[in-house]
């Protein structure tokens, strides 16, 4: 999708309180924000959200000095995700049908964002993950059974991973999938807020149960343009591919190869545009 | 006060929005942002928000060739304010203290903004007029008998507008004055944002009960240095300054004279840097 216009004010909202993860001198900010805005001065709003964000937050890497600014909030959430995984992973086993509760703990793991505000709300994340059993329950099983189908019938499995944390729960996902495909679970290749790259994917276990590719960019999002070769022709050559997040849906939803979406909508913009509602947990086919 | 960081979004957003009061087309808009985003890339944060909004507000009323993008929405103000302001006469008349109601419906007035947002919210008015009475009642009299108490004893009394409809309330205000104190009501010299200009001010009513000066400037604000002498004159010598709005609150509140602000918190940013809650009902001095 196409950047909006309504995006401006929240990719300069998102950069200041990005800086201020790395420092809190207002006057060094205010000098990368003279230097964002005059990037935004020749903004191409053909670009999608994710690809602005790519070259304002490689602004504020550089100029910061700082390669990952995101770090610790990404450490944090792994360590948090992986606690909520003991818990998750018992309600898992002991549902219905644990597939259909993964799928819920996947998404309810897309919480862990800090695309939108740079802070830890435990409160918000408590609440998404208190939702993931009352979403299984209530979860659309056809879709769901589909996906299941698809998967157990697949030679090759690709997912496209989000955020650092949600990350744990898309390894719980993989656990549950019907038979052992080859697994393919995509990062970034170089840290871009808080989004999963090779470490953290490391950290939250996907070692153990995919292979872990570097989709070649360092977009908080998949564009194929952007990507490497290698990941290219995976994505291309995969039975099954789940994309995970916002970020991931707004550079891929107008593929043309069909893709699973999972993720929440955290955005007032994406929800106006495809008429979905702010805070709808999304399975949707493309 | 300065510009915070956190304003920068804010203005932004407001940009937007005000430029789609006059088009439709996201791509003239585009446009406009991208020189916006020119202007915001040699920002001066030493510059109070109203200053760097009214660099912003000239780039959209050159650009969209409209000298006046509120006009409207400022005219529609006035038409509600006038039949609010009914049974505000009312109630003012008939309430145990005139004067602290009237104080009351002047604060309540200064809802009708768009600074903010740049669209009419009917429940956000009405309820901002609802809340006047109560508010009366539980009013500071004491710092309502010392303004009172100043006008009784002023020979020029300066009140510096803000929004138009909101200074439908200022006639009321002005109405409720102990005696016939020379008033003077100041408003901007030319349309920025839906602040009151003397068009504005006559169609209010204003003319009736003071003398309209405009304060040779077009900041949704007071910034002395960019007033005409005559204002200043009167600024300077009036025994009395009651002062209007966030705006005039933003530019004028490290003057050395005395001033009384009468505003509703309005701003996250404000409210943080001085340690109001958002929503506040301020009557002030400083």
């Amino acid at each position: 999708m196409r950047t909006s216009l309504d995006c401006l004010s929240c990719i300069v909202r998102q950069a200041i309180a990005s800086s201020r993860l790395v420092t809190k001198d207002e006057i060094t900010i205010l000098e990368i924000m003279k230097m964002v805005f005059q990037k935004l001065s020749i903004i191409n709003l053909l670009l999608t959200p994710p690809e602005i964000v790519q070259e304002v937050h490689a602004i504020i890497r550089k100029e910061l000095n700082d390669i990952d600014p995101f770090l610790s909030l990404k450490q944090m959430s792994i360590q948090r995700a992986l606690k909520l995984a003991e818990a998750a992973k018992i309600s898992i086993k002991t549902s219905k049908n644990p597939f259909a509760s993964a799928i819920a703990f996947a998404i309810a793991g897309n919480i862990i964002d800090f695309g939108m505000k740079s802070e830890w709300n435990e409160e918000i994340i408590s609440e998404s993950f208190s939702k993931a059993l009352d979403y299984a329950n209530c979860i659309d099983h056809e879709t769901v059974n589909r996906i299941y189908h698809e998967i157990d019938h697949a030679k090759t499995v690709l997912i496209l991973g989000d955020n650092a944390g949600e990350s744990v729960f898309d390894r719980l996902l993989i656990e549950n999938f019907p038979q052992n495909s080859t697994i393919f679970y995509a990062v970034k290749s170089s840290p871009v807020i808080n989004d999963v790259t090779l470490n953290e994917a490391i950290d939250s276990g996907l070692d153990k149960v995919a292979t872990i590719i570097s989709n070649g960019a360092d977009i908080p999002g998949t564009v194929l343009s952007k990507c490497s070769a290698d990941f290219i022709q995976v994505f291309n050559t995969a039975d099954v591919v789940i994309s995970k997040g916002q970020g991931n849906f707004e550079t891929l939803n107008e593929e043309k190869r069909k893709i699973w979406f999972l993720f929440q909508v955290k955005c007032s913009v994406i929800a106006k545009h495809y008429n979905y509602r702010l805070g709808d947990w999304m399975i949707l086919e493309k």
